[in-house]
């Protein structure tokens, strides 16, 4: 046994996880991590222990998001996530790199294996809820995560354009696939307001969200700014 | 040989592309493909012979933006691209497809030979022009497409949020560690209108593309609504 397998074994021994909630889309830049991030800001809040898992090893958001730069720490048990001021544990990519603006060119089999370890290697202790930030797409990182992690539910993010919702339900067909369940629909940039007029409007035209939680099974949870 | 060499065979041997143009950035949601379906567009406008090779496997947008449903047809020289009204050659895999919401699950070594196949076996015929839209990040689907197409140069597109810029940086890192030219940086979604007092406002807050152009060492090209 290698000290990278007694480390492994030591974290998943410490680490109590009830849940496990991912935020997916297929589309890119829809505002996932914008929703992991405020679904975990409001889960602290309510009182319970929250991290983050940002899977989006080549376009992370989540540290700038909650604006943290700590390097994570190894230890007996694996390498420990750094807190928020609210203790939300956080990793992430970015957190590893000297440089956020660094490339992370790796091909699948290495993104794979990130995933893994952000799962098996780090020490995320006693969590009532672990947000899983998924990357665009229906490749190698949310194919591993659906396999690999014990995903409880879904929220897919969307937003109002139609070109959105076709690409998003591709995402819905991997986790049916994958026998996942999908809590709901978040619709994302549903409404902006003018700063000159105070007028709200549609931005992106008017809303599809209703007919793409149809086509997909799922409930229409919110329509956010 | 087999029929398939033969057929790739053949369509290199039609084929002749004077350029090839890809359209970058890292960040999904950005509006690559609507800047890669407006760049072809105009370059067809001006009496040149364009296609639109769509790298985003797992979430193509280009067949939807350009309004074609058509499936490509194998020929004795290749797979033969469907055209837009202006005459734009195209490949997607959605026109694969026979229902566009389908997933596409596939790991990396299946998105590079797909990626290679787009430009192998497909009978562009003679274009002065091919533009490849590429997906986010920086994982297989880009990195094959810099290591196995002539790319000339490179648009990088972005949106005024800070965390776009960070995650353009790392696409232009690995553009410049595969020695590619990027051409310069295309700002979308810098200004929207309001319907009601008609003024025209910074949806995502003050531009930084000026600072991102000179991080990565390339023009800022333009600031689209």
């Amino acid at each position: 046994m290698t000290a990278a397998d007694q480390e492994e074994g030591m974290a998943m021994q410490v680490n109590h996880v009830r849940h496990v909630l991912a935020v997916a889309s297929g589309k890119g830049g829809v505002g996932k991590s914008l929703v992991s991030a405020m679904a975990a800001v409001a889960l602290a809040r309510e009182g319970l222990r929250v991290g983050v898992l940002d899977a989006d090893i080549t376009g992370p958001s989540i540290p700038r998001l909650f604006g943290i730069t700590t390097h994570p720490e190894p230890s007996m048990v694996g390498i420990v996530p750094p807190q928020t001021a609210l203790g939300i544990r956080i990793i992430s990519m970015n957190l590893f790199l000297d440089d956020a603006g660094q490339a992370v060119i790796w091909r699948g089999p290495l993104l794979t294996s990130a995933i893994k370890q952000f799962w098996t290697d780090v020490a995320w202790g006693d969590l009532d809820v672990l947000i899983v930030d998924l990357p665009p797409g229906t490749a190698d990182v949310p194919l591993t995560a659906f396999q690999s992690l014990p995903i409880d539910g879904i929220l897919m993010v969307t937003t109002p354009q139609e070109l959105a919702g076709m690409i998003v339900e591709k995402a819905a067909g991997l986790a049916q696939q994958m026998h996942k369940h999908i809590l709901g629909v978040v619709e994302n940039m549903a409404l902006t307001q003018c700063p000159h007029c105070g007028e709200r409007f549609e931005l992106f035209g008017p809303s599809h969200a209703q007919e793409l939680a149809d086509r997909i099974g799922a409930p229409l949870l919110a329509r956010l700014p």
